[in-house]
């Protein structure tokens, strides 16, 4: 994923998923690719971010809150959840946030007023 | 930056940076790490995480808005942020949130109430 997310205006969602990995393998780059294929066909979903250095953060964009715990509980996406949470992921922060104002590059105001 | 920001419960802001760089370096990681430095020694400042793997994402977490925006006017900062436009990043966007709800490995509820 080495494009920038084209969400719309805010308000929209944000899940921030913070994460560490185990050295365990067991399928985690194949699942981690057919969730994202699944993410992108869930109503409400607007794109996603993600880059792992060290530190894993991906971030998904959902239209409201609803939308991103419908996705948080499809079943196959569920079990993915436990074998990253038995498996994968040492440790992991999940943080779910309403943005409320973004700007691109195009659009940036360097200094903007408070 | 390899570890998860230990954030205070919720609610609190969290600036989402993503961008795609040019090949320009100019003093990039060095400016980068100098921004790391002085923002941690920001009022308000409550910690970072930072990845880059094609595309970059560096997520900023504050006590409230009014110190998010207060760094994002900080004189040097602003001189990188020009620089960031000017030279280092091709595209970028800058999305401003509110946490209000986090969890983590430890705490995380995998099935949870909507």
């Amino acid at each position: 994923m080495t494009s920038i997310a084209p969400t719309p205006d805010p308000p929209y969602v944000a899940v921030i998923f913070t994460s560490l990995r185990t050295p365990f393998d067991g399928g985690y780059a194949q699942t981690a690719a057919a969730m994202d294929r699944l993410a992108a066909a869930q109503d409400g979903y607007l794109g996603h971010e993600s880059a792992r250095e060290g530190i894993g953060i991906t971030v998904s964009y959902w239209r409201d809150e609803s939308a991103a715990l419908a996705w948080k509980d499809v079943a196959v996406h569920l079990a993915a959840q436990h074998k990253g949470r038995d498996s994968w992921y040492s440790d992991y922060t999940t943080r779910i946030a309403v943005v409320h104002r973004a700007y691109t590059k195009a659009s940036s105001p360097l200094v903007e007023s408070p």
